[in-house]
């Protein structure tokens, strides 16, 4: 056994912590592999950017049509972020039969189930287990572990730089504050918004009610409010009893057991003991209610380079190895997107 | 596909619960065998005690040799515990090349290496989740999640009979009285001292230890101290301050940083804030330090008919559904062991 040739789309935060680990790897992943990774190509936009890992000029490139049509490639490693153009990327591949892991939440939520229907058709796989709770292993455990299970419950916390605020809220210091607090550490972005918003733990939130339902969820349906919103905020901000603003955190939930899946983002106040506590500064935490085993819970960093490669170089040596993600997607529901043609025609 | 035809050894608290969820199994579990399950025997000793679940008198046997040759098993699912006759029923049904599920510890501390270097030799899948700490799944995650990832430390609570003493003893009780709740509770077995000894919790530590180094580890070499340890038993009885009994914990920890891999069950008094003391009551709890991904943890019910049950039955919806577990041992510790001799001859 060879170890794969590996196309990495983007060099960000992730994307460099991938990058090395491929450059220099471990023993370890060496002899998980098979073999030395090869790392043919590095797409970025912009090659002169400065950047904390060194890439050969041979394999940095911009040209994403040479990495797209280049024939050696086993793998690609999709860390760019965002919808497009990742989407048009990764359906590329797909429909080629190559192989895709990719930690973008944004893109899953989108595109989740056209993207497995297109791999099944093709005979590739698509992995991704760092799109969701960072280098927490939650996407395997859910599906293989836990695959004899009705899954009735799940509340978890899914954003990091909102745990890490809400920690420093509870400690004393006002939204604002804590805001730039988060983003001085590197824990938000200069535009926070997506995190304060809800709307990035609703992404991962809908990838994982639809590995659990087995269909669509449209992620931009869910009820969501983020603790940016006026009303939480005035509540933070106002004069506060000693103790007001401890606990809060912003809990995504989804509930199975009535007829149709309850899905929420929003900020709780926790009661002394909830277990979602137990996510500390940046991490997240999944709980799972379940039928036979009860309640079982996944916790870790939830974000950051190291723990994401974690996740992404996992699935690498998982789906070279031959494990395939048994997802439990409907037939229906895989056949009837109209994803081949557009990975043919590209849009 | 059609569903697995099982044979069933052992009906014991596991074995009942896993009886019921084959005999009515749920729309979840059909669905991702691929049919129904057929249970085609349970093995037991007495076919007259009174179980809680029933069980045709066709499939009930007392007879081992009629069930270990029935061409038709697809799968044996062993629960009987304990070294033998468990392991002279798994390694011929591994020498026949057919699948074996196992939640049993000492059988795996005693043979895990061997047993896999057969099932290897002859295509047969051994899975063993529930092994470990009961309903948490944790071997898969550590093999296909992480598998990228050196693994530096683990620290775990893998004993929920001695949580919930330790418990009780943090809430005022005396030791004696603690043990007894816990046998009233029906957490503890008539006769606790595997559990109290800590060789319980040893066990469990070895099969994780020889999974993550890929070679033998004797459990029985394993530095082990438990709460029925008279120097522990004089600190907690005798005279003690406000607060001397908190936060007392069995712990099982394994240090692969330095030459040789350090391993140790003792009872701890941990800092508050420790992750371990997130296990609450019988729960069970791993934390898992490992570069790249640093700490991960892994919680929830570590023992118990139902917990375990959906671990029994996860590895068997995997295995059918071919999911093999990527094991990591050395080719020559697989191959140096005379297995295939004993497997003929049974003993």
């Amino acid at each position: 056994m060879k170890g794969p040739t590996i196309a990495l789309l983007g060099l960000g935060t992730v994307g460099s912590a991938v990058a090395r680990r491929l450059l220099d790897p471990s023993p370890q992943l060496v002899a998980r592999l098979g073999g030395r990774p090869r790392l043919k190509w590095v797409l970025v936009r912009n090659p002169y950017k400065s950047r904390s890992v060194r890439v050969d000029p041979d394999v940095l490139t911009t040209d994403a049509q040479r990495v797209l049509t280049d024939p050696e490639v086993d793998v690609a490693i999709e860390l760019i972020g965002g919808v497009q153009p990742a989407l048009r990327y990764v359906r590329h591949f797909l429909a080629a039969g190559r192989h895709v892991i990719t930690a973008n939440k944004a893109l899953l939520a989108e595109a989740l189930v056209e993207l497995v229907g297109l791999a099944r058709r093709t005979g590739a796989e698509l992995a991704f287990e760092g799109a969701v709770a960072g280098g927490v292993p939650i996407i395997r455990p859910l599906l293989s572990c836990l695959a004899a299970n009705r899954i009735d419950r799940l509340r978890a916390v899914l954003n990091g730089t909102c745990n890490y605020v809400l920690t420093l809220v509870e400690e004393g210091a006002d939204l604002d504050t804590a805001v730039r607090a988060a983003q001085e550490a590197g824990y938000a972005e200069a535009d926070p918004s997506d995190d304060l918003s809800g709307w990035d733990a609703a992404r991962k939130l809908a990838i994982l009610a639809m590995l659990v339902g087995g269909k669509p969820v449209d992620w931009k349906a869910i009820p969501c409010k983020g603790i940016d919103d006026p009303g939480f905020r005035e509540v933070l901000n106002g004069p506060v009893q000693d103790g007001d603003k401890a606990r809060w955190r912003l809990v995504a939930s989804a509930d199975w057991s009535g007829d149709k899946p309850r899905l929420a983002v929003r900020p709780e106040r926790l009661s002394a003991g909830d277990p979602l506590l137990q996510a500390r500064g940046v991490e997240n935490i999944i709980v799972i209610e379940a039928d036979p085993v009860g309640e079982v819970r996944f916790a870790g960093p939830g974000a950051g380079g190291d723990a994401t490669a974690s996740a992404v170089l996992g699935d690498l040596v998982a789906l070279w190895r031959g494990e395939r993600l048994p997802l439990n997607f409907e037939e229906e529901a895989l056949g009837g997107l109209p994803s081949a043609r557009l990975a043919v025609t590209g849009d």
